[in-house]
């Protein structure tokens, strides 16, 4: 897979640097400043195990790896195939007057994926994205909330352009020029030829042009598998994280004008009516002031939140706030806070300068002593993905902050560094945290925060975790009102088998089962049924009480060597074409794959990847390689395992840390050849099927298997 | 209006710009390198009459000023009120790492307008606007076929900034941070502040963000009134376009796989059919390449052009050809464009560099001989406006160019250069033409070129229609296909009070009239009753031919003083709060206000200007400064005129040079109080009334009025 370096290979990539570069004297420079105009040219120099760097030019001082906070988990590494030079040969670059444009290669059939968080897209190949954080991307033009300059390839590359610019990327979208003219043409009298793609099987080039800058770090992480690569990428990140137990249990949000009173009742609903929950969240109305925020308890809401989380604690539940970073003049915050914030203002507040340690440490030590030592559980980090076309909803790019950098790149790194601000608190203490936000970016795996967004559309929610697999992210495609009870259940459904179950109710007064639609819920007006409907999804949030030790198996994994626990199907399968576009299904851990159902669609399609697949609720046997259209008439949401899983089945808790969530029924699908293991080495925890017994290797806390259950 | 500067107010702005730029070190100085991170300041210095110039730091060298083709119309700002001083105190920018910004002033209430052709927006105060060629503006981002760097407010102040870069534009958007603490916060029990809008009646100021830039030059067109800065700015950019009587007429476009036998066919067909056509188009299919073009007959579908071209000209039409200027290297044009064009090609054709002379002067000498000389009156130029997030539709910004500009600036003057280099061809000739383009940008009032797009929605139509007035540009709202009769009827109304009323059949076999659907169309499936849709429909184009002496003289007058043809209805009266935000009446030359209804809708609401007023059709009088809702079951689209307008109404021609046009029924309505001229002095051709008894002042070609109508 890796190409050595010759002198020969070595021309031919001058060459040819020199040839897309269109003009132009050619420059044999590492590192150095480049002229205008001319042709910069790197070697790859390995930094970790499988990762290699090259740089070009002479790159901004501020950028996501330059100002990482989380060193690489370097002896991960060594779970990772050895690769014994860069698989790609010396890449090129040139300093423009408006930036710095690189080339990267990408070869004949070669698919791209990745650059965050995408709604609108899956394979890059063909496109061109701009890196630029963004609220709400109608057009897939690459805004998102949390874009990165990290795309993989199906050839088992990975790049990392490091910068915090909103650098745009041509995925073989930007061709040469033509230089040769043709004596005739096919004249074509059948019709015009209105559309022109070039076609997937050709030679190209990934063109990044970075502006503003006058070079740039390039990352490259190897394979040899596409997995290996984002593997690589994940570790050099930090590794990633595995959640509280207590995070993967339910989350349940109050509607924003919620008191303390309701707060306590729906604590008490959730438990009377059996619905597990573990986090109950607030919404603005808990503070004196939001939009800007003054992170301050009212006291006409909340007299006595001390009193609050410790009754929320008694029953089990942890307490979870909404905020954002915008900081109001009448926040205690504010006079500390005010020296090292943006320029600019937005919604009348500060902007901390999270990219500066004083402005994260005043702000965090804030809510450290406040809210941390209080026993808040986490915090839901609202608006920091720039809605900055909504009308005076976020900084411009043009800002500048007291830690020297501007707008732009604050923008990049804006989410990332709140979320540290926040997280320092927690990992000062010691205490476990997971939380929800709206915005991240490079470098992400290990930072215990989750994805969201108010976006609404349940196709896109699919498709965008199946993108964050790409780029060492999570998401949440959480669950706030509904068209129809089917579309209920179904974005439910997707939510339980999500990296964080969410049922959002910051705009419905009475839980979502009670009455989906808006504006009749905050009217009181109940569905006659809702006790019917509240059973239905009852069954649903039991499954992901159920799910809960699989899935702190295949978070495990996550931090071990980096393997994203949410994942496309093509990075098992980078060579299966038929799963390059596969953007509707998933990979969970290691041996389960969800297909969502969609509501108002008769079915769906279901492509399975090569194999023995089992129907994961009936056992049935599906045949691998397959492509089949499944009717959309069952209850359960489609999930295959492959064949020979054992799968931990958690009986119901009402919250994850019940003795029921360790009680495990071992499911065996087929021959039960593939044992499933928690942890590693001698703390594994394995369960094991020999010939019509199980058995289990190793302790593991609380866990029991009191039941083995062959599903066919 | 104008502010005098006197050492005062000079230290009082200087103090501003300082505490605006929020930090910093303040430097005193006019066109001179400015060091990072600090104010530059800088007086306004008088260009022309009511013009001044600000520089602010190092302009670029490649500007829409500096690279204008076209100068001043010097003469004509003497038809404008005289003013003393610049009505803007000096104002402040700022070199950044990223570029440079400037603030200008924004006062209480004061409105917001232009920034070229925004589809989503009207009245710009309180967003953020990227001034950026991008053809399918999805959200409203400033994204747009034809944005431009100028704006004008209801204080009578227009601004250019001089820049081909993608700036961005805070009106009122971007606030400067608050900097004190407030020890009290009105705690809101009701429910949380989600939304938070800054008031219009705040101080507030205009952040211009220009990217890549070390300083720029910023021109300011005072009024006093807001028609007035429009004017100016129009008369700076070399004055208004008077088109050719008939490009006034219709055009009709064919399908893009139309031959020879087919334009033939519909020639004949509209004579004989009585529908009025002036210019027939062809689509890509005249090419024997397109996508990209060879600019070549096809032999096929065209053996004989020039006879083709001689048979419509014997029938009184003009040929208009599609074309883009993506030039495929089967072309002739190839091998000497080829040194003259982009680094990076487009649909495998070269990307001609428009903003050279030489790559002007090969294309256009190319277009001149081989069509311009032989009688091809004028173009579609398609695909100029950057389709680049479509995929391969487009060059990158980080593009070379031999000129010496990058992709960024060619994609701001792209449009507009390549009017010039087809345009030069017809005026070296000395030959009148009339056209369509995608694209277009800063100082395009004297280009004979008409703005279309690929988008479709009625009502975004006629907002473009409305806010082109800002900016010295022609829109075109063509009709395509229609969802219904309805539909059809509404949209042919529209374009026919439009500076260009296109029906564009590019994807319809048969005139829309036989059948609005486009696959039924395509499939032969014509209405039953087709003929009776196609009498309504001529009808309607009748009265574009009865509309012509009316328009050439508002299009004189757009010639003479940069009065807009087509403008808001704001221009006239910014006084008018009622006005502020009416983006779908418009009006037409000095004496017309339009309204169109939209299908599907019951009526509409219409705001009608200070005044007396009368209905045009009927002659009723409606009250000024009212506003009603009118039921839309009127077969006529509204259209109301001052009281005491005489209008000149023309017969109707079968195209615009036959002697129908100039046969005209004066139309007096109420008083006749409002003599109608075309022309001014010694040229004027002026319709009077007295009491009862009509007069024509002045002779005008071949002008008769044969009649006087009184209309209540």
């Amino acid at each position: 897979m890796g190409t050595k370096i010759t002198r020969r290979t070595l021309a031919k990539s001058i060459a040819a640097a020199g040839a897309s570069a269109g003009l132009s004297q050619l420059l044999y420079a590492e590192s150095a400043q480049v002229p205008f105009g001319q042709t910069a040219f790197s070697q790859w120099k390995e930094a970790y195990p499988g990762v290699w760097r090259a740089t070009l030019g002479t790159p901004e001082q501020y950028t996501p790896v330059s100002s990482r906070m989380i060193a690489p988990k370097t002896a991960a590494f060594d779970k990772l195939p050895q690769i014994q030079s860069a698989p790609l040969a010396p890449i090129s670059g040139r300093r423009i007057p408006r930036g710095f444009m690189i080339d990267l290669p990408l070869r004949p059939n070669e698919q791209v994926y990745g650059f965050g968080l995408q709604f609108l897209s899956f394979a890059q190949r063909g496109k061109k994205k701009k890196c630029r954080v963004n609220a709400d991307p109608r057009q897939d033009t690459g805004d998102s909330n949390a874009p990165l300059p990290f795309y993989v390839t199906t050839e088992g590359i990975g790049v990392l352009v490091d910068t915090a610019r909103y650098a745009d990327f041509y995925f073989g979208d930007a061709r040469p020029k033509p230089t040769r003219p043709i004596t005739s043409v096919t004249v074509d009298t059948s019709s015009p030829n209105y559309t022109h793609t070039v076609p997937a099987d050709a030679e190209g080039s990934i063109t990044v042009d970075v502006p503003h800058v006058s070079g740039v770090d390039v990352y490259l992480f190897a394979g040899p598998a596409m997995l290996d690569a984002v593997r690589r990428y994940n570790i050099f990140s930090g590794g990633g994280l595995v959640p509280p137990e207590w995070g993967l249990g339910l989350w349940y949000r109050m509607i924003g004008s919620a008191s303390e009173q309701d707060f306590l009742h729906m604590a008490h609903e959730l438990r009377e009516r059996k619905i597990p929950c573990d986090v109950i969240g607030l919404e603005p109305g808990w503070q004196t002031h939001a939009y800007s925020c003054t992170f301050v308890w009212s006291p006409q809401r909340f007299p006595d939140p001390q009193g609050l989380i410790r009754a929320a604690t008694e029953m089990n539940y942890k307490v979870n706030l909404w905020e954002h970073a915008f900081t109001h003049p009448a926040s205690p915050l504010f006079p500390k806070l005010e020296p090292y914030s943006g320029n600019y203002g937005v919604w009348d507040g500060l902007v901390p300068d999270f990219a500066g340690s004083a402005g994260r440490e005043i702000f965090g030590d804030y809510h450290g002593k406040h809210f941390v030592d209080a026993g808040i559980s986490g915090f839901k980090l609202d608006e920091c993905d720039n809605s900055d076309y909504t009308g005076g909803w976020s900084f411009p790019e043009c800002s500048a902050f007291p830690s020297g950098i501007d707008g732009e790149q604050m923008h990049s790194v804006f989410g990332l560094r709140y979320q540290m601000a926040i997280w320092q608190e927690y990992r000062k203490r010691n205490l476990p945290t997971y939380n929800l936000v709206r915005s991240s970016g490079a470098l992400a795996a290990p930072y215990p925060f989750v994805l969201y967004s108010d976006l609404y559309d349940h196709r896109q929610y699919i498709r965008v975790l199946v993108n964050s697999g790409f780029s060492g992210l999570l998401w949440c495609p959480e669950v706030r009102q509904a068209v129809s009870v089917e579309d209920l259940i179904r974005r439910l459904q997707s939510t339980v088998f999500s990296p964080l179950a969410h049922v959002d109710g910051c705009y419905m007064k009475h839980p979502v089962w009670k009455q989906f639609n808006r504006a009749k819920n905050d009217a009181g007006e109940l569905l006659d049924n809702w006790e019917s409907l509240e059973a239905r999804c009852r069954e649903i949030i039991n499954w992901r009480m159920q799910l809960v030790p699989y899935l702190t198996a295949a978070f495990e994994r996550y931090a071990e060597d980096g393997t994203p626990p949410f994942r496309a199907l093509v990075l098992d399968s980078p060579g299966d074409q038929r799963l390059h576009t596969v953007d509707d299904q998933y990979m969970v851990g290691d041996r389960m794959m969800v297909a969502p159902l969609f509501a108002g669609e008769s079915g769906r399609t279901i492509v399975m990847p090569q194999g023995e697949w089992r129907d994961f609720w009936t056992g049935e046997r599906v045949e691998g390689g397959a492509q089949f259209f499944l009717s959309a008439s069952t209850d359960k949401i489609p999930v295959y395992v492959k064949s020979g899983s054992i799968v931990p089945w958690a009986d119901v808790g009402l919250h994850a840390g019940t003795v029921e969530t360790r009680r495990l029924t071992a499911r065996v699908y087929g021959d039960g050849s593939l044992p499933f293991t928690m942890g590693r080495g001698q703390e594994a925890f394995r369960l094991e099927w020999n010939l019509g017994a199980g058995s289990v290797k190793g302790a593991r806390d609380r866990y029991t298997v009191y039941a083995w259950k062959t599903m066919g």
